[in-house]
């Protein structure tokens, strides 16, 4: 089995179809990355509040790669299997101004620093967040010429945040270029499903995953299958949920959140910042309904392990 | 314990707060209803498509209630914990025209009549979804005067369709008016989260709960607790995903079906009609990402478990 390596060359920054490869591989090679934290660098384990305000936003958003696939074409799917994640042990959770769910609601820069160990995070004294790694980040190249941002995904994959993309799990990623030109970035130590506040627990890690092809899949959007069940981890105690009820399903979500907020005020004292990093970090939005109009129905599901 | 039961009073159509008390109960009551189908008994277990065809819409969504708790004020939260489901064990599932996520896609009624047993209704041979009996409408009447549609959900509640108010589940809905005026209907033996196609498992049960009060709660929406895991009678083989990726989340909700429903026709030789039908009693739409502006990533994940 085929094995590479892509630790020490430099991030790049920018989705870009143009840019040379990092690494050309056969469909069937297993390729190890160093991936830097979102924050290339910027937020270490001592960040403070003036760190994140100093933040060089031309620094943010790293990416490995890009990786040629031999033989990949337009219309193929990227098959990604995901192996195995070493997570530093370290990282950051920030609200940034102007970014996230509730941004007109949270102006003022917020920032959390965590250290973990291979099961947990602590949150606070009596909150702890169970462990889950995946990339945030992990595309091909857009056909689009130019280097688009990295912060939107696309149907080529990038920014999906999808909390779900465990170790075990199988992706596929639509091909717009020749060699498909994967990247990762953007490594998650845990985030619930939306990452309201705009960040998860932001973490350097190496990552190490199995690159295939399907000829001609011709997916419209990125797939994938889970080797197993996904909340596990986090679901044993049941949970608290808040609902949002509006007549578009981006204000449902925003008073999912709020009332979520409220929640973790009254029943746990939490201030509204540190509540609102919480829920990005391992809370999931869930459409409950899409249906009854003209009104829909997104829920919020904090697991209340996280207090136990 | 004072238990009430409220099997033989005619149904209610449409919310509205000038309806006289079916019952009256003081806060502490248990109370037993006999709920019907969605459809109003019109779609029984040997419906056809010609009944569906034929469909009164006149007398679908009938409410049992209201009942009114005594003590209960504007401000206040009717506690509404879910205590027992016994299910008729018969069924429907159904397309109608103009109603669903993808009503534009879908244009012809399609029906699928279901029975069941107390753990699992079988779709198709090999395709088997796990029963998980819960109310699709609860709710207190608006303060809003005359009698609004029961279709879609509000701030009392109403068709929430949220999957997992299973037994067990401690509810908090939202007081608009004195006494509450509680009502419920649109009983499911089983559905996803988004509830796609429009229709769940409709299917006539009993229903025992117990109300309560907190006075002045002030929340904004219903909230809940779930008493443990919500997804385990399902998840064991965990999930077949497909993705959305849009600058909206109703689109990219749309996506995220069209490509689920494409993946059961090349997976398991699905028809579209009944894809879609599948999807709506057993697959759930999350938002994976909900601030990586401009792009939204709403995912439908599908339980391996129903073909295992």
């Amino acid at each position: 089995m085929t094995h590479r390596t892509l630790h020490d060359h430099p991030c790049h920054h920018g989705w870009d179809r143009d840019l040379p490869p990092a690494l050309e591989v056969a469909p069937g090679t297993t390729v190890s990355f160093s991936v830097a934290d979102a924050s290339g660098g910027q937020l270490g384990a001592n960040a403070t509040l003036a760190d994140l305000r100093a933040l060089d936003f031309g620094r943010v958003n790293p990416l490995s790669g890009p990786v040629y696939v031999h033989g990949a074409e337009p219309g193929d799917a990227l098959v990604v299997e995901l192996l195995e994640f070493i997570p530093s042990g370290s990282g950051w959770t920030v609200n940034i101004p102007g970014f996230g769910l509730l941004a007109d609601e949270f102006p003022e820069p917020y920032l959390k620093v965590w250290t973990y160990d291979r099961n947990v995070a602590e949150f606070a004294p009596g909150i702890r967040v169970p462990v889950q790694p995946f990339p945030g980040t992990l595309g091909n190249a857009p056909a689009e010429p130019g280097p688009p941002s990295v912060v939107p995904p696309r149907r080529v994959g990038g920014n999906m945040d999808i909390r779900d993309l465990r170790a075990g799990t199988r992706l596929y990623l639509p091909v717009e270029v020749p060699g498909a030109l994967f990247s990762i970035g953007d490594t998650h130590a845990a985030q619930g499903d939306g990452e309201v506040c705009g960040t998860a627990i932001e973490s350097a890690m190496q990552v190490t995953l199995h690159l295939s092809l399907v000829k001609q899949a011709n997916f419209a959007f990125p797939r994938f299958r889970t080797p197993g069940p996904v909340t596990r981890h986090i679901d044993q105690q049941g949970y608290d949920v808040t609902t949002g009820v509006a007549s578009d399903l981006l204000s449902a979500s925003r008073d999912a959140v709020r009332e979520m907020i409220d929640h973790l005020g009254r029943e746990y004292g939490l201030a509204p910042d540190d509540a609102y990093l919480l829920c990005s970090v391992c809370a999931d939005l869930r459409i409950s309904e899409v249906v009854d109009l003209p009104n829909y129905l997104v829920s919020l599901y904090l697991p209340r392990a996280v207090f136990a």
